[in-house]
């Protein structure tokens, strides 16, 4: 029995009801040789697609089936990925990767680029948006770099909850919080920012050009926002690297391109092993290979 | 970063649950390396999934993917092409084809396969449910190659409807309407038809073999429906070209195989560039190139 | 107009939501070059599926597509595979083969492995079980084989229903029936076993250790459990031809990797015909070709 040599599979688990065109291609631009796309993924009848992609192949041959975990809710995507990799066992397992809505590799290309401009050690790193599925991965990054990190939030709580979580589980950074609707408190925020992270919801101004231009200090502003109207009014969706007023800008199309490399180099690198497993930190370290 | 040449994705954008195992069948027959299926499309959902096509590859790269509307609902695969090219913008574009329940494709191949046997201008075409999607679509075909086109429906308000459309529309041939249930109408018109083209309701018969046989004038009769029993009396849905009593007759089947030259060809072309919008008339004339 | 080798296209018609990533897996490293999944298959929207497999290649190329009939529930498989063979006709058909929950190729496997290590005539078979899709499966293909097959269900009724079907059908095999909740109706059964072969639904255990190895005849044990606890206890899930007490013993991981190989061949055959049926006795023949 002759069978042709083994295909690289994987399975796309997306929690949306019409599993993501976009990871679909980027999945076969990577080196993908087929994707087997599953929509309306919970951690439920995830157990079964993982038991039918760890119980076909070999242990030896397990390297070429891998998962991947997407869909626009990046909370229902962390409960699958976490019931994917609990329906592992022993030898009996596959690499997996959760990037539902771009989270990660967003948020990993704008901490890589940010930190191709600066140096994180004492530097004033303002995060608008950050207790959003983009903005707390930003802050993570952004933890063991030595920077201080405002963590700026429509609510307070939810700030002070994020920050508490950073300081318990590292040193390096030191955190504070901003409350956006405050306008005192923003405003003197924003004028001690060396960098100014945007990751709000799509579609939402969090501070005009004026207020983002007014801060004497400020090196670096990322919008990742790409549905108008900006979130850092000034910053262009298509900004890369564009020098305004003296800050280097980017749009979230400007960080795209590296956080399509980002995905395409973590789907490409699935396949080398049948253990990986591909989340926040993991997928920044990976990043930094690239630049 | 090396990754392997890219692949020519098809988007497969179907209303109805189940996305149709033919039109995927052809995709894959016609060159397509890989065809993403999605059932249950509308509107509404298209959107995402067209952002996800032209977000992804570059502007150069876009031409390798292309997307496939269909499904048995025409009005519905219709309301989906127009969301799919509103959501273009720029060079962010893929080419699209729109087949819905083989309407397009069909109706290209009836009116080329009566083109290779009659001399359209000031001839007398008769067609059968007229008002339907691929009788409207026939009508269309024929509105600037000079002919006499009677526009038969069971509804004369409907005709007359579609009359006044493609008149507005073309100068070349002239319209009538007949009302099919009008025995005396249906009669006199079939009597100094050349040309009847059926493509009615899938096993509803029009007119039986006494009638349609009856007209000294007749040159070609194309039958469009494949479910037993046929729409005109007398024609097999395996004829392709038979001569009967003098007529050459056509069956669904034996329009089939050009129909599928068609599609294949036209699939073939969408990944030729990445601005292609291939509806009735677009395939039409690509259909030309053919015979 | 040049196209592409032509691909050998499996279609997956599954009745669960989401189609088997198990059963996809296989296809694929079996060689097939596409798998087209469908979950939520019933007889009804079966048919358009198997029309746009039969309709699309000529005749000859028809070899070159396959259904392959799968999920969790084996009767409404079953009545899947029955709508698409009667909705071939003519040369208009493809290959097609029926394994929900892996019944027919797991039935194969065991009783092929059975066969390895006894001769069936005169050989006293208790099958626990046997009214399950599985227990079915054996005692059919062990029918024709001159052994004396015990029907152990917890239903008697269905047990003596299962007897008449089989002995009306087969003439070699001589049929008893046990009911398992009868203690000393079964430990009688298990005394005058040379083998026993346990089928029982998942995590069910159906008899002790000691009830197990109590017989002085007893030469083989297969238990097809592959959930925790073992049908048979004492028999672990790993097993592969283990010699236990002087027995040897199977596992549904051990009988696993006969199971695999005899699907992977059998969707490799599927490709070499237009008009194969690949049921339980045809998958048990061609497993024979295997050892």
């Amino acid at each position: 029995m002759q069978f042709p040599p083994m295909k690289k599979i994987l399975v796309q688990l997306d929690t949306d009801p019409q599993p993501s065109v976009f990871d679909r291609i980027v999945a076969i631009d990577a080196g993908a040789d087929d994707v087997f796309s599953y929509g309306n993924v919970d951690p439920e009848n995830a157990v079964n697609l993982v038991h039918g992609a760890i119980f076909t192949r070999g242990p030896d041959d397990l390297k070429n089936t891998a998962i991947f975990v997407g869909g626009s809710n990046v909370e229902q995507g962390e409960a699958v990925c976490r019931k994917v990799t609990e329906s592992f066992f022993g030898p009996m397992r596959v690499s997996v990767m959760m990037d539902s809505n771009g989270s990660n590799t967003t948020a990993a290309a704008a901490v890589l680029l940010a930190s191709k401009h600066l140096d994180f050690s004492n530097c004033n790193v303002l995060v608008f948006g950050a207790t959003g599925p983009v903005g707390q991965r930003v802050c993570q990054l952004l933890a063991p770099e030595g920077a201080n990190v405002c963590v700026a939030s429509r609510s307070k709580e939810k700030a002070q909850q994020l920050v508490e979580k950073l300081q318990n589980n590292f040193e390096s950074s030191t955190f504070s919080v901003c409350e956006i609707g405050n306008e005192t408190e923003r405003k003197a925020m924003i004028q001690k920012s060396n960098a100014i992270i945007s990751s709000g919801a799509a579609g939402i101004p969090m501070i005009s050009k004026q207020e983002l231009f007014s801060s004497k200090l400020l090196q670096l502003a990322i919008d990742l926002n790409a549905v108008p109207p900006s979130g850092l009014e000034g910053v262009d969706a298509r900004d890369k690297a564009k020098d305004r007023n003296g800050v280097i800008c980017y749009g979230a199309l400007g960080v795209g391109g590296l956080k399509m490399k980002i995905q395409k180099r973590a789907i490409e690198t699935l396949f080398s092993s049948s253990d990986l497993v591909f989340q926040t930190e993991e997928l920044f370290r990976l990043a930094t290979k690239l630049l």
